[in-house]
């Protein structure tokens, strides 16, 4: 690219970076729906205004293509260069917008384009059992679940969703028969992601319903479905079954079950049922793509109608630009283990970039905590890694920390800092702790680091 | 557009249009999923082969972009070429690919183009009630509707959906409280949409349940939810509400309601719920986008909260594609205009390309149907209509026929003839009549014809 046109580039950048902030920004104080507990709008008025002039300058810097590095070898002075106006810092969500620097690194190597005359059919793949998969996706799916090593995909069937919230929703209805008298007990154990609850109960199912914490459950004979997430959210640690006893099906939710976060050890994943999802493994939330590797076919048809039920199938342009995405990341894994024994660069590599990027967030975290004492933090045991070859412990997507003392409305505390954080309570834990997104762009995480340091 | 790039572009969409056709013959050939009552396993095996001879080479040339125009003017002769060994046509479904000769005839007018380091975020527009809806696709979806004048959008929310499906559940989860003790009614007059009664009871829900025919509907005083199609699928008519009593909410799926298929009259719909989608409107069913225009705050936040629930919102990208997509329908028919009184050309304009090919679809069915004296056809009146200035019957995207004589199992009969339909049956009517979809690409409506004018 010549120096013209990367100017251009820049520029045009510079400009969206600027309009997506605004946004990011808009988000912070307007907020509604997706955060059940919190009532943000009382809170707003404080820094409307306050908020555009404390970011702004920063963003717009980290967001150029030409700062493509990670957090580590900057954060001081971008750090310092914070102006803190006492803005709100929203780390609720699990908004995975780290990952918009690496993409902006890759220049055009993952854009997209689709004529216009593309997708009148509802059909991608008539052949295949999920006959709105396009057959590109199932490819990359399996190149990369190949290349990583986190999950067998021989035998299995692929069923893509939107999201892997429908594909979760898409399970309970596959394994629950129509003709139950009693809703199948669906479980996963304490602290478990605060979705689960409200999303199997929304409509009141006669096929199943939420029954808590699987450390406790004491559902008699009846069946019951098993949740394990593992990395967990809220929490980050691995994960097996608790519930000991048979008449059970479990699902893996591997949402996190990348090498950014967690150690890939050998042998690959081999479960009956796996969820994945783009948005924290390439950090495309907004795509809306997920998919299932599933063993058993009769549960892949049924997960196939119920989304069919639902939404007649899956956008095909995610679907493609997820395919497009993957792409990338496994070229440049492959380009890279060309290369001999040096490591991948950060900025080609994305999960190299998502790596340092968790480990440096991570350890500003412990170094603030440590200096307040006033909150404590997990410790994950170390594992050989598989992939990256290196030893680590995990570097989770959220933070699930614990307000110590005194404290026991521990979301309440943050809240009066202006840190927007979700109470244990959603999790079916204690309002001593909080999750904290690990994921935000790197001004507002900084930002929180700094705040956190003020305590 | 050169000499030379014509020719690319031509090449490379009859590869396109080759490869399209096979997936289309396999899903003809192999389709399993979304065709609730019918098991085509059976059947497929008679003519894999011959259905991949049959076909090929008439829909290559349909494809071509030099080859936009409407079957009109081409009919008798494309007719004529097809070659039918006794393939199996597949009209069940109503997969609108009709539309794709329109689109391939954009050029790259419609074509978007999406770098990798966007929709990093779930939120598109964090202010906005739904905060997952494009601010785009909001500005091009209230430009189209005030440039066709089929709805009113002042004083109305947005939300959008993966497809109007979705929206349908979320409405039913903003309408019907989560206390209630017995299930909200859920009515619409027969014949009425096949998935209704499937998508509403498919999880048992406690919130509402299918009760069927609205014209015959008791549910004492309790509360219900009217669907009012209109076009209504699968006969065609223009309907109202028929339930004559208070305590209902009205939902009116307008799914149909285009000047390619209607008269557009005067005033604007002016309802309180009111759901559109782009899979009938401009042809994308692939894309899956849907949009509800929605009187009340309450209620549009409600269903902005189910979709968080089941997708966590709607892929950005095929909302940004949807709304580039409107955009070249807006702009088309805002041209068109201001070049006087003569008459949009088919091949700019999407509803004057839909209006004269649906014109001569039925024209050609109503002759093959006359000559058979086997079947009849609903008559629909002709009305004024204020966007094409003409005056016509409604031209619907299915066709409700009827088996006349003795002919009890009308799909049965024409599964006989290799020509796959859906039973009246599947829409709380009589076997007697079966839907037909009107939308499918030329070569396959053309050779339903010449069967049909066969027996």
């Amino acid at each position: 690219m010549g120096g013209g046109s990367l100017n251009v580039f820049s520029a045009r950048h510079l400009l969206v970076a600027s309009l997506a902030l605004n946004a990011s920004l808009l988000f912070r104080v307007y907020i509604g729906g997706f955060s059940p507990a919190l009532d943000l709008l009382s809170l707003c008025s404080l820094s409307v205004s306050k908020g555009f002039e404390a970011a702004a300058p920063d963003a717009d810097a980290a967001a150029s293509p030409a700062a493509v590095s990670v957090l580590a070898s900057s954060s001081k002075t971008a750090e310092h260069r914070l102006v803190d106006h006492g803005r709100i810092i929203n780390l609720d969500h699990g908004d995975p917008t780290m990952y918009e620097k690496f993409w902006q690194g890759t220049g055009d190597r993952a854009t997209i384009v689709i004529p216009g005359w593309q997708s009148t059919s509802y059909f991608s793949d008539p052949g295949n059992l999920c006959w709105f998969l396009e057959p590109e996706l199932g490819r990359q799916i399996v190149r990369l679940h190949g290349i990583v090593g986190n999950a067998v995909t021989d035998g299995r069937h692929i069923v893509v969703g939107t999201g892997s919230t429908q594909l979760f929703l898409a399970v309970l209805y596959a394994l629950c028969p129509q003709n139950v008298t009693d809703p199948v007990s669906v479980v996963s154990m304490a602290p478990f992601y605060s979705s689960y609850p409200t999303t199997t109960d929304c409509l009141r199912s006669g096929l199943y319903r939420w029954a808590g914490d699987a450390a406790s459950f004491d559902g008699g004979d009846g069946p019951f479905v098993e949740l394990v997430t593992s990395p967990n959210n809220p929490d980050g640690f691995l994960r097996d079954p608790v519930v000991n006893r048979s008449g059970g099906v479990l699902v893996h939710d591997f949402a996190y079950y990348w090498p950014q976060y967690t150690a890939m050890t050998s042998p690959p994943a081999d479960h009956d049922i796996t969820l994945f999802t783009v948005s924290k493994s390439t950090g495309h939330a907004g795509i809306r793509i997920g998919w299932a590797l599933v063993k058993d076919a009769d549960v892949a048809r049924k997960m196939t109608k119920f989304i069919e039920l639902n939404s007649i199938g899956v956008s095909k342009d995610s679907q493609l630009r997820a395919a497009k995405i993957m792409k990338v990341v496994s070229d440049a894994e492959e380009e890279g283990s060309n290369q001999g024994d040096a490591p991948p660069a950060a900025a080609h590599s994305l999960f190299e970039f998502g790596f340092e990027n968790m480990e440096e967030r991570w350890r500003l975290l412990r170094e603030a905590v440590k200096q307040s004492g006033l909150f404590s933090l997990p410790d994950y045991p170390a594992q050989f890694c598989n992939f990256n070859r290196r030893s680590f412990g995990n570097q989770p997507a959220f933070a699930w920390l614990k307000c110590e003392g005194e404290i026991e409305d521990c979301e309440g505390f943050f809240r009066e800092k202006k840190i927007l954080t979700r109470s244990g309570v959603h999790f079916g834990d204690s309002p001593k702790y909080v999750r904290i997104s690990m994921l935000d762009r790197d001004d507002n995480y900084l930002a929180f680091i700094k705040r956190l340091r003020s305590l």
